[in-house]
């Protein structure tokens, strides 16, 4: 009988956000992972709207691991931000968060950054990072302890879009939210010398949970106080209107959970290899560049910089697959 | 029996340049096309190179147009430029300029933008621009004279990238030659309030005229004191083994032939609609981006832009067709 290979220990750093919260329901309940922590950031709300919902859905998915609270803004402040209320709800959680009557675990001592400093050094090429929100919490870590970077298993982000599908941005024809709301951040993450898989709209715009998908989830699912599909299908109702009148589709992008999916069964992607830069300035600022080009001696911006893998297909039955079945473990 | 419409009467904008050659060629033979100019700018070479060029294939393709010198930078000058001579030679025809002994007509009196705005002006409505260097030229028309913009039938440019084939650029990932050599120009140009269709290596990179189509031209196409096919086979041996060495193929692209085809048989191509922009700053200068999303009503840096065309897909039988066929016309 061949012996389980032990569940991957993960950090979870993230703005919840409804996809947020599908996301890190499968993360906690594949027997293939482990969460050992999850790290919040400001993104699709605050960073105390995001944090409060942490410790939420950590009670409410019964995960009793640290929640620390991470960065309130971008590594360079520049502009007032917005959040996307109209996409989240006030809450961040669809107006779902009041529903949450589990027992709410205290917020960790340390700030997100640190957090992640410690437990990475605590167990030098064990842990996964997954990053589904802003990079500021993961660009901190790295400035505080560069070290870190030799000692990061592998580091999975949601975020990004490099065109291949010819898709475009999600906030400006080339932007994606999550990079555009920190690009510094996000280009000091791609240029570490860590491996980084990313996990880009080229793919998550390829895999849409539809409103007949979602509605299957009721019922299912077990939860602190409350059925977790019920929860979901509630939270989603008018997030999935949201992407109805931007893009007319009948349900919601899958966003988050591609990447845990991705620690799961990395086979239901094909990568490309090459450096990844972001831009900082100007019309483009927030474009997440790939140089996939065979190297030509020629110094460029990307000259220097490891080699990381974009996602640039998907088998979305293989997401919708695994997403749903988290539904029926017990 | 249907009457023939009377051809488009073109000023032909070029920094020849090897393919520019091959462009001119096509321009000058093809019978729904009427070669009114040639105007030229540095790009493939500095501008005294490319303006004794323009001069040189007036007379080998024996045509009676006014050869106009344009701009020797961008815009915005503020680093020295190296110029292509690895990819075109020292004398921008892979070392054939020499080979050309017909009697070389005198430069054209005005500048280049001049020329252009004289031309436009003399005849509303009328002339079509059709760009394959840099666009200093017509940046510079365009200030000197805005009210051009209402009377140039249309513009078609060979240049840019917009990743819709997942290719990218060929200077740097993302921004080609001819805009990454005057952004700021090419930003203006696409800004302008009159009608654009972009021709940029998402399509020109999808047609390869073959070492044996190239070889095929041979003994063919009547010039002054020499064969064109011969001319060219023999200008594309060292443009053929750059793209050999840098991206593996036997054969040259046809870039700029597809800028000249479109305007022969736009059918041929597949369009999409919607104001394009230039990056001017950052890692990502020279990138062309189109928003072709549906409009949300957001303001962006393309807000206000009138939408411009972009070739998003070609079939390149027909530009290879249509190039061949030039060489058979008496």
């Amino acid at each position: 009988m061949m012996k389980k290979p032990a569940p991957m220990p993960v950090i979870f750093d993230t703005d919840p956000g409804i996809d947020d919260a599908m996301a890190l329901y499968l993360l906690a309940h594949h027997p293939a992972l482990e969460l050992r922590a999850i790290t919040t950031v400001f993104g699709n709300a605050g960073v105390d709207v995001t944090s409060r919902n942490g410790q939420l859905l950590a009670a409410l998915f019964d995960q009793q691991v640290p929640v620390a609270k991470g960065a309130a803004g971008p590594l360079h402040v520049d502009a007032e931000r917005e959040f996307s209320v109209h996409v989240h709800g006030d809450d961040g959680l669809g107006g779902m968060a009041a529903m949450i009557d589990a027992e709410v675990p205290a917020l960790d001592a340390r700030p997100a950054s640190q957090l992640i400093c410690d437990m990475v050094n605590a167990e030098p090429g064990a842990i996964t990072l997954i990053a589904v929100g802003p990079l500021t919490n993961l660009a901190l870590a790295l400035r505080h302890d560069p070290g870190i970077a030799a000692k990061v298993h592998r580091v999975i982000v949601m975020g990004g879009a490099f065109g291949t599908q010819a898709r475009c941005g999600n906030v400006t024809p080339v932007a994606e939210a999550n990079i555009i709301n920190d690009p510094e951040a996000a280009d000091l993450v791609f240029s570490a010398d860590w491996p980084v898989v990313i996990v880009g709209l080229d793919v998550t715009h390829e895999t849409v949970m539809t409103e007949s998908y979602l509605s299957n989830l009721q019922g299912r699912g077990a939860g602190v106080g409350v059925c977790v599909g019920d929860f979901l299908w509630q939270a989603t109702r008018h997030y999935q209107d949201f992407y109805q009148s931007v893009d007319g589709i009948n349900g919601v992008y899958a966003h988050d959970a591609s990447a845990i999916v991705y620690a799961i069964e990395p086979a239901a992607f094909t990568l490309r290899a090459g450096p990844v830069r972001v831009v900082t300035e100007g019309i483009a600022r927030g474009q997440t560049i790939q140089d996939f080009r065979k190297p030509s001696g020629a110094v460029t911006p990307w000259s220097g910089c490891p080699a990381q893998q974009v996602c640039i297909a998907v088998r979305p039955e293989r997401v919708l697959a695994i997403f749903d079945q988290a539904f029926d473990a017990s």
